[in-house]
C-alpha cells in the first residue's frame, strides 16, 4: 500500500485513558480506535496483524485435524438454561431480549452451542473423534473494561471444542491442542510458557494457560528452576516442608500489643520473624457462613484455593462491624483461641509451635499458642499463595515468579456439558454414552496486544515478522524528487511481485516525522530512499529491532530483503 | 478432507420449516443448522462456501482500492442518536442495555460507526478519497425470519463506505463499486442484474440493487427489452402514454351495482374493460392523515412511491369502520365524487374520461365520471406499480418482469450522515466541508443461498466452481478393497498437492447413498473409484452439471481434473 492512499492516523501523544504500553501504542500507531468502553474498531493496520494471528491459528488448527465452523454471537437463553450457566454465570453474560421478548445472550463462550450442534448431528462413536473450532467475535460485559484489547468487552476469539467417546481419547485431543498451541505462539514469534491453571467458570478437571511473558502481565505465574512445573499462582502448589517444631514448649500467655494490628507491627513490636506469627483471616462465603482461615504470618491467602476447598463461588473478607461482632474486638486482634466459628488452616500452620496469635481483645495478642493444644482446627489444607523461593511441588527445585499475559487456555471438560445437554452417542456396544469434551481458546486481539507488551521500545512497536502488519516499509525522503520516487516505486513493485508485504511512505512530510511513524508502527525492516545515497547507487536499510543502519547497493537490496523476510519468518 | 473425519450430517428429508429450495438444500447438505429463529450455525461445508464468497469480495474490494477494517457488532446508542436513526429505525434495530444500563444496539448496518471513525481520523481533503470496508456479522431483528440464510437475523455482510470531498468524486467511487460488484457476482458464477432501487431506511439520493435471477426471488424487477434500463418494481418507472381521450362526453350518472364491490365484479357487471374504471384507495399515513389515491382499474398502487411522494414512512389501508366513516358507505363503493379528503391520483388518471367510480353509497357507482369536472384532484403523480408490458421510461422498448434475489446494494448517501455527525474535512481553501459518502453492501450468506436457488436440480445443489465448498469429490465404491483405497488415496493426495480442494468419500456405506450425498452437496466434479473400472485402468468421471459419465484412464485423470477445475473457475 502507498501511505498516501492508506488510513494510518498515528498520534504523537498517548491517549489519556491508555494505561499500558500495548494500549498506548495500538492507539498511537493507528491500529485501533475506541467506540465505547471495551469496544474497538480495528483500523486497517491493526486488522492486518489480527488476520496474521488468525491465519497462523487456522493453519495449526487444521493441521491438528480440527474443522472450522461458525456459530452465532446471539445465543438463545434456553441452551444456557440447560447447562445451568444462565443462572451461574455472572453479569459478564449480557442477557438481552428480542422484539418478541424472547431471551438471548451475547455468547461469551460457546460450550452450549457447540454441544447442541453436536448432539443434533453426531449419533455414533464412529463419527468420533471430532474437533470443531471457530474464529469469532465474542462479548463479555466486563465490569472494568480496560487496557485496550487486553480486557475488552467485544473481542475476537478462536474457540475449539473436542468430542471423544472416552477419557483416553479426550486426553489425546487435549495433548494435540496443547502441542498446536505451542506451535502457534512459537510461530507468532512470542516468548511464552504453558502453565497449570484454575478452570474458573468454564469448569472441567484440568487446564493449562498459555502465558506470554511480559512484566506488565496481569497474571503472576511460577515455574520451577529445575523441572518443567509451571502454574498460575491462582493454582500453584508448593512443596510442603516437613514440620520440625514438634511440641510447643511455651505456655499460652496474654501480652499487651497497644495499637499493633498488622503482622508487621506485631512482629516488629515483639522483635520476631513474621513466620512466627499466625495470621487469622475472617471471611464469609457466598452462602453466608463466617469462618476463620489461619496462615503463617508471612503468607498470603489464595482465595481460589479456599473457594475450591469450600466448594463455593466467592469469599469476601468480613467488614469491621462483623469482625467486632464475631471476635469481640476491633479489626487487627482476631485469633483462633476461643473463637466461635469454624477454623481452617493452611498446611504449614500444623507444624507451627509457640506462635503469636490475636487475642480477640483490643490491644491484646497471645504468645506461645499451639494448634491442637490451645485451639482446634477443623482441617488443614493447601490454602496459601505460592511465592518466589517456595519449593517445587514436583522436585527439589525452587519456584521462580514471572508476570504473564494469558493468550490461550485449554480445558479438559469431561462430561459436564454433554451430560447437561444430553449429548450422547452410541458406543460400539450400542449403548448411549455421554461425549467427553475439551475446549480450547485463544484471544486473537489479546495475542497482538501481548506481542506488543513483549516487543517494543521507547519509539514504538517492534513487531515479530510473522505478525507484522507489513514486512517492509520504504520511506521516501523526498517523494517530489523524481529519482527518489522512481527508485522507491520500483523497489515497492518488485517486493510486491515477490510476495513481500510492503508499505510505501510516499507522503509529502518531513523525513523525521516519517521515521517516527515507521518506528512507531514497528515494521520489521525499513528501506530509506534518498537522493544522496541514490547518487552512490545505494539504499539505506535498517532493521527495527537492531537499529543499525546499513548502506546497500540498489541492485542487491531486493534479494536481500526477500531473504531477510524469509529468515525472520522462520526464526 | 476424508469424509470419515469430516462433519457432514446430510439429511434425507426436507426439514418441515424449510419452505424454499436453498433453505431445504443447505439443511439437507449439512451446510447449516438452526440455533434459533433466523440464527444459524454454519457447519464446515457451509462455511467453506461462505469463505469462498468472502475471499472473492475481499479481492475485488482490495483491487478497487478499498481498505479492510473491522467495526464492532455492539454499537453505542449515542452514535445512532446523532444520526437520528435511533428513533427512526424500527424494531429491526435490536436495542440492548449493558450491565451499567447504558444503551447499545446490535449493528444492522454501520454508517454511524464508520462516520465516527472517519471524523476522528481524517482531517484533510488530501487524505481522500477513502473507501473502507468490513466483512462482519450483523443483526437485524426481522419480524418474520425465514428462508434460512435468505432472511436471517444474524448474518454475514460485507459493507463498504466511501468518503469524498465532492459529488464528482463520490460518483466515481460509486461507479468503482458498481464495477467491482459486477466482477464479484460474475466471479461467483451467477446470473444477475443490477437494477435501480429505492434507498429505504439507509437514505441517500440513488441506489442500485444487484439481483441474482431466480424464480423463487422475493423481489420483482423489470428490465427493458431494448435498452439497459432495469429497476426494482418498488422503484420502477414506466413510459407515460399521452392521454388521448380529451374531454368527457357523458354525463355523470348514478347506477345501481348491487353487491358489486371489486373492480372485477363491477367491470363484469357493466361489461367494461378494467381500464375504464377508476380504483379509489383510502389510506392513512403514519402522521394520521387520511387520503384517497386514484388509479386506473387495472393498476396496482406502489406504496413506496406514495410514501416518497408524501414524505412519510408508511401508509396503511383504512379499515372497514374508517372507510364507512369517511365515505358513508361500506367498503367497495368509495369514489372521489363528493369525497371529503385530500385526493391524489396516478398520472394515468389525468387522461381518463367517462370513467366508472364508486358512489360513496351502498350498491352504487357513478358512470361518466371525469376528473376536473366531477371531482378535483390535488395532484397527479407516478404512483403505480410497473407491470410487464409497460413502456420503458427511457426508450421505445417494453418492460419485462423477472424475479430476483437481492444480494448487493449500492447507495449514494450524499452528506446525510456526515452532516448529522459533523464529519468534515478541510478543503483546499482551508474551509470545513462535509464528506460526501456512499455505502455498498453484499449479503455473503445470502449470496450462497441465492446461488443455490439459481443452481440446483431434483438431486441437490449444483455449485458453480468458484464458490463450491470442494472442487472435486472422490467416491470410493468399496473402501475396504485395498486397491480401491490405494488408487483413491493416491489421486486424493495428488490433487491436494496440485492445490485442488478435494473430498474423499472413504466411508463404509452403500455406493448409492454415497452418490446421493455427492449429488446433494453439489461438488462440481465427481471421480468414482471402483474395482471393475480399475481393472481396466480407469476411473469414472462425472460433472455434476452435465451428468454424463466418462471412463478416464487413471494416468490421465489428474491432469484432466486440474485443467477442468481451472477451466470452470475461469468460465
Amino acid at each position: 500500500m502507498r501511505l498516501t492512499e492508506y488510513l494510518l492516523p498515528t498520534l504523537k501523544e498517548n491517549p489519556a485513558d491508555a494505561e499500558i504500553v500495548s494500549h498506548q501504542l495500538m492507539m498511537r500507531a493507528g491500529m485501533i480506535r475506541k467506540v465505547a468502553a471495551g469496544i474497538y474498531t480495528y483500523l486497517p493496520l491493526g486488522l492486518r496483524s489480527i488476520r496474521k494471528v488468525e491465519q497462523i491459528v487456522r493453519e495449526e488448527m487444521d493441521r491438528a485435524g480440527a474443522m472450522e465452523l461458525l456459530m452465532p454471537m446471539v445465543v438463545p437463553a434456553g441452551l444456557w438454561e440447560e447447562s445451568g450457566r444462565w443462572e451461574q454465570y455472572g453479569k459478564e453474560l449480557l442477557r438481552i431480549r428480542d422484539r418478541k421478548d424472547t431471551e438471548f445472550c451475547l455468547g461469551p463462550t460457546h460450550e452450549e452451542v457447540i454441544t447442541d450442534v453436536v448432539r443434533g448431528t453426531v449419533r455414533s462413536y464412529r463419527q468420533l473423534p471430532l474437533n470443531l473450532y471457530q474464529i469469532q467475535g465474542k462479548f463479555r460485559d466486563e465490569i472494568r473494561p480496560r487496557f485496550g484489547l487486553m480486557r475488552g468487552r467485544e473481542f475476537i476469539m478462536k474457540d475449539a471444542y473436542s468430542f471423544d467417546l472416552e477419557d483416553a481419547g479426550a486426553d489425546t485431543a487435549y495433548e494435540k491442542m496443547y502441542q498446536a498451541y505451542q506451535r502457534i505462539f512459537k510461530r507468532c514469534g512470542l516468548k511464552f510458557r504453558a502453565v497449570e491453571a484454575d478452570t474458573g467458570n468454564i469448569g472441567g478437571s484440568s487446564s493449562h494457560e498459555f502465558m506470554v511473558l511480559a512484566e506488565s502481565g496481569e497474571d503472576a505465574i511460577v515455574s520451577c528452576d529445575q523441572c518443567d512445573y509451571a502454574a498460575n499462582v491462582e493454582k500453584a502448589q508448593m512443596r510442603q516442608e516437613q514440620g520440625s517444631s514438634g511440641e510447643g514448649q511455651a505456655e499460652l500467655q496474654k501480652i499487651d500489643t497497644p495499637e499493633r494490628k498488622t503482622i508487621a507491627e506485631v512482629a516488629e513490636f515483639l522483635d520476631m520473624d513474621h513466620s512466627r506469627l499466625i495470621k487469622t483471616l475472617l471471611v464469609q462465603t457466598d452462602t453466608g457462613e463466617q469462618l476463620a482461615v489461619l496462615l503463617r504470618g508471612d503468607r498470603e491467602l489464595n482465595e481460589i484455593k479456599l473457594c475450591r476447598y469450600l466448594d463455593c463461588l466467592e469469599v469476601v473478607m468480613l467488614g469491621d462491624i462483623a469482625v467486632e461482632e464475631l471476635t469481640g474486638a476491633p479489626v487487627g486482634f482476631a485469633g483462633p483461641v476461643g473463637l466461635d466459628c469454624r477454623i481452617l488452616a493452611d498446611l504449614e500452620v500444623q507444624s507451627m509451635a509457640d506462635a503469636v496469635v490475636g487475642g480477640n481483645e483490643k490491644d491484646v495478642h497471645y504468645m506461645g499458642a499451639n494448634p491442637g493444644r490451645d485451639f482446634s482446627v477443623e482441617a488443614y489444607a493447601d490454602l496459601r499463595q505460592a511465592q518466589a523461593g517456595d519449593g517445587c511441588p514436583r522436585c527439589d527445585g525452587t519456584l521462580q515468579m514471572w508476570r504473564g499475559i494469558e493468550v490461550g487456555h485449554v480445558f479438559k471438560l469431561g462430561t459436564k456439558y454433554s451430560e447437561a445437554l444430553g449429548a450422547t452417542v452410541l458406543n460400539a456396544e450400542g449403548k448411549e454414552a455421554p461425549l467427553v469434551m475439551g475446549c480450547y481458546g485463544i484471544g486473537i486481539g489479546r495475542t497482538v496486544a501481548a506481542a506488543i507488551e513483549q516487543n517494543h521500545d521507547d519509539q514504538g512497536v517492534i513487531f515479530p515478522m510473522p505478525i507484522a502488519p507489513f514486512q517492509v516499509i520504504i520511506t521516501l525522503l523526498n517523494p517530489k524528487d523524481e529519482q527518489v520516487m522512481q527508485a522507491g516505486s520500483e523497489l515497492y513493485q518488485q517486493l510486491m511481485d515477490a510476495g513481500v508485504e510492503v508499505l510505501l511512505d510516499d507522503r509529502d512530510e518531513r523525513p523525521g516525522s516519517k521515521f517516527k511513524d515507521a518506528e512507531l508502527i514497528g515494521i520489521p525492516i525499513r528501506v530509506t530512499v534518498g537522493n544522496r545515497a541514490l547518487k552512490e547507487g545505494a539504499f539505506e536499510v535498517q532493521k527495527r529491532l537492531e537499529g543499525e543502519r546499513m548502506m546497500m547497493p540498489v541492485a542487491e537490496t531486493l534479494s536481500w530483503l526477500v531473504d531477510e523476510v524469509k529468515r525472520q519468518l522462520m526464526e
